[in-house]
């Protein structure tokens, strides 16, 4: 009977007002993270776990040792899969592919790659309406009009949409058009972001801090989950290191980490990773081969002429010859299906 | 008459608008950086400079090549000097020592440690009332308690508060109660707040990013300068390096590099930047005859009880040995002063 | 006519001291890197290129701008090859697997691992005799003994052998024992060390220092080929970040950056680069996927009782498993052979 | 009764190698550090304290926990110093500025420095006769001829001299020249250099490695003192960062976080430290400020054309000035002094 936590599922219409109660009451403090039929509880405390098994409202629980509970191993010992539409899952086996440009510049550029990187098996379509950019007085995305772009390529071809939000007050704004809200880099430790997107119904892909430990990561993903969101997909996207000649320093050290400790599906982001579109290709490659569920990757149609990020854009054909690529990888060394998920999103 | 950029002084009671639509007319982009009797404007774009010159409404202007024109010494060659509070000043020679624990935790903590440090000779008091904390259920702060704790360890005291806000969202409610908003290091790029803090009427005490470049440094001062808030001081607080035996890599380099690059008043917070209590009195010496404006100093009646940063917290004896030891340096190695700013809160 | 370096190739039978002399009246500075029938010179100075082509010695040369002209693909655009012992042949399509324990420990441990590696389709063995180690009081190596049981081993299984050398002295003692001169990461910048090195006629394996980025790396390369000795094998090993569950950040990216500037092969330590057993599988693969020529992997019979490096240490099942694995890999994405050197081994 | 070491004293005149005949009767490993009429051992095993004192060669001993024993307070708890020359000592309360310039270029460049430096209270020259060179092209120091100008200006200044070991093979050719021999960054962990060193009867000053841990550092040290030279002096000239604007980012936390674990005197390098001239100055303060024993400052009659390190060398007036600026600092803050051991060279 030390200090620990608990997650505990309640039975199939039991109330989980009355079990906090009984928590409370034993000096246990706890928390409801999913209310429903069958309820997630985190309580926290002494806990026994003969009295607590005895608990009226408790069908079963997890004692969990981790900083991030509801993130690890300890408590899913299966990976867990998120729907991004219809048919689009990753994880558990499911691989996904984003692409598009960093930036959506104009009707046709956003048009003409989502119909591209679609034709090529991208499962999803990224672009960003709202820029994080490091100088005031660069670009900072379309805004409202950006959104209203990307909607219209969903609907052109069908392809799921993934954009980045920059604050809780513009979450609102974007539900209408985003399939997948991305937390940026720089923005996965600003907590009152991802307490925003704990209440929110839509999958969440968190980037890795440039500046994060794998463990301030999957908290930073607690967050999350603990407000009862439980779609979350992590992106690694490069570390800041002393090399100079890549933009980041691409940790795939992170992929079979994460694997172990957590059951949240990992993408890659090869593009920030290295800000190079010549190690584009073989750095996808690599994260797939470590066991990476997707990855997330820049593609322009015309690099030299993107508004940001060119650098690291692949082309429309560039990107074609990695999906074939990556085809062939992931038939030679793993489980993982590209094309069961694809078949989904052109049904 | 190539691509730059001009920060403009408007003459005496000329229409900051009319000369927008001028530079528009001469394909001049251009913002009101600071409207009022003398407006500050900055023009980008293919800026002839005798033109420019010869425009009705222009006092003076200065051509700035830096990625952060407003923060800049190519605009201000001199330091410009903040003020907290009626006659409490930092910069231009006035060092400005700010005390205080991590997190507000009751009342006699919070009043106790306010009189302890002004006695010692602290200009102002930090409080965390809204902390960012990496583990979700970590302690979050009292909020709006703590807030209405600050104001009052200030009526008894007279010491301007520091507190930290985390989302625009909170600006409001703290602005009846701060005296200084903090940008800790983990919102540093949160330019959704960086924004929001540009039109406020108070200044803002803008931590260094632990994985920024002092470049990405003063281009988030500049977010908020931009937006015509001109009442930044910056605070290093250490970097993230490969060294455990420290909590961070206070990187005292900052602050001479940041006299040279900028005009803004810069202090030194040796307690994150070490994590540990016995280092912070050497760090703070070194700060100081390193250059700093002023230290932003953890203060706990009792650190071993303190909710979080116990290990890096002073008690108040300690504090109050350091008090003296800057003293005695300042009075050694620089003209800068101590004790005036005191005396102005004293009266 | 400006300060340049050239590579120039002498013609058969020319006499390279004689082209020294008359560079020299030219005021061009030159070294003979390699002698003999066809010698290659290296100028620095403000060369002429059409008097140079007019020198009767000179066949033909390569004007380099790289830091590394030697070790970059500005002189030999196709990736060069290293034969480690007759018929096995690292680069151009080759790869090429090391395999062993991280220290010599005693006969039945070395000549047990090198019989089950081999089994598994290793090409050499690797094993430490004398070990640079962090602290004084720590095994240092079993010293000549152990390099007698690296000969026994090499004499039972017919492996090549790489083992490290710390210091120029101990070159003459490790050549009779040793077909690859290992420098670690710790003496990457071991000066002394590699112009020894220049001189031998041993292939160098040169692990990346942790903290070197790839232009300092390759330029230690360059101490090596500028002494004459062409065979540089070069490792990627992981490098120093924050991140605290590794050991070491493996730093992919290197792999195909290297192959933009270099012709040299490269291969990457998984062990070292992760400091974890179960993510030495994953990145192994990463590792193959990402372009690398090879792999240098700790394997020991019982990594539990390994006197140093246990707990990365694949053990004889682990690692045989890893073998088919990169087999599969390498039969679907690339041209690379792992089966063709093995067998000349194996012949 | 459990594996530790002890740090044993022996009696005057007593045989150490009798105690050591005795420990390994009693299975306790041990080395003799430091032969002499008043021995030191180092044992270690399964250490009986009792027992250990009752050894009639046991003067007394002292158990340490440390990584690092000989370095660590544990076994000395006041300040150890150095005497670099008859009168010229570092550690306990005497501070040590050492002067010159990166290479040793001609006879009028060091003769002039030295007897600048000297004049403005310098207690040392350094100057580079064998230079690590990050290119193998890079002028790589005058040798031998070198270290005879550096000899002729010690004698007509009386100054000692610290200069450059790169590798055992050297250090020979060196001693008749050098009152310090100093181990740059780069070898910091060549251990092979660090054991030889231990064997010679001349303090040595260790940089501390660009990617070192103060533990690793600490170890490197242990290196020479388990050697039995004891006459150690660190120098911390900064770590290798993501910072860009700075050479490297001095980490002058490690200073009193050296004085706290080891009684060895550290001086810290500004120069190569920042790299950026304008800069030394404020960070030699801060330096001092935070508790260092000195500095090792790079100082050139001309900057602009020094065949090295230019960038960040002061020229002899800046260094006159900085050295005023010393003094008036450690009148006001330490005990330390400066001016007695400059008298003690004068004399």
């Amino acid at each position: 009977m030390t200090l620990m936590r608990a997650i505990i599922t309640t039975k199939r219409g039991a109330s989980a007002g009355r079990l906090l109660m009984r928590l409370d009451e034993a000096g246990i403090e706890a928390r409801i993270i999913k209310d429903g039929c069958e309820a997630i509880v985190l309580a926290e405390g002494l806990i026994n776990e003969g009295k607590l098994q005895e608990m009226p409202e408790v069908a079963n629980f997890t004692i969990a040792k981790s900083q991030f509970p509801l993130a690890s191993r300890e408590w899913l010992q299966e990976e867990s899969t998120v729907e991004i539409a219809p048919g689009v899952v990753i994880g558990g086996g499911n691989a996904l592919v984003i692409a598009g440009p960093c930036a959506v510049e104009d009707r046709e550029q956003i048009v003409k790659t989502a119909q591209a990187i679609k034709k090529s098996g991208a499962m999803a379509l990224r672009g960003g309406a709202y820029k994080p950019r490091t100088n005031p007085y660069s670009f900072q995305g379309l805004g409202v009009e950006g959104l209203n772009l990307l909607s219209e390529a969903k609907r052109i071809t069908g392809l799921p949409i993934v954009t980045e939000v920059m604050t809780p007050e513009d979450i609102d704004l974007m539900l209408p058009h985003a399939d997948i809200l991305q937390v940026g880099s720089r923005n996965m430790q600003n907590f009152s972001l991802l307490k925003a997107l704990g209440k929110v119904d839509k999958p969440v892909l968190l980037k890795r801090g440039m500046m994060a430990t794998v463990d301030e990561w999957l908290q930073a993903a607690e967050y999350i989950l603990s407000g009862g969101n439980f779609n979350v997909i992590l992106c690694e996207r490069g570390i800041r290191s002393f090399e100079k000649r890549t933009r980041n320093t691409l940790d795939l050290n992170a992929v079979p980490l994460i694997k172990s400790l957590s059951h949240l599906p990992i993408i890659v982001d090869p593009s920030h990773g290295t800000g190079d579109r010549t190690l584009v290709p073989s750095m996808s490659l690599a994260a797939m081969a470590a066991g990476a569920d997707g990855l997330i990757v820049e593609v322009h149609p015309n690099p030299k002429e993107a508004v940001s990020d060119g650098d690291q854009s692949l082309d429309l054909e560039e990107f074609d010859d990695l999906m074939r690529s990556i085809k062939r990888l992931l038939s030679a060394i793993s489980g993982k299906s590209l094309e069961c998920s694809k078949c989904s999103v052109a049904a």
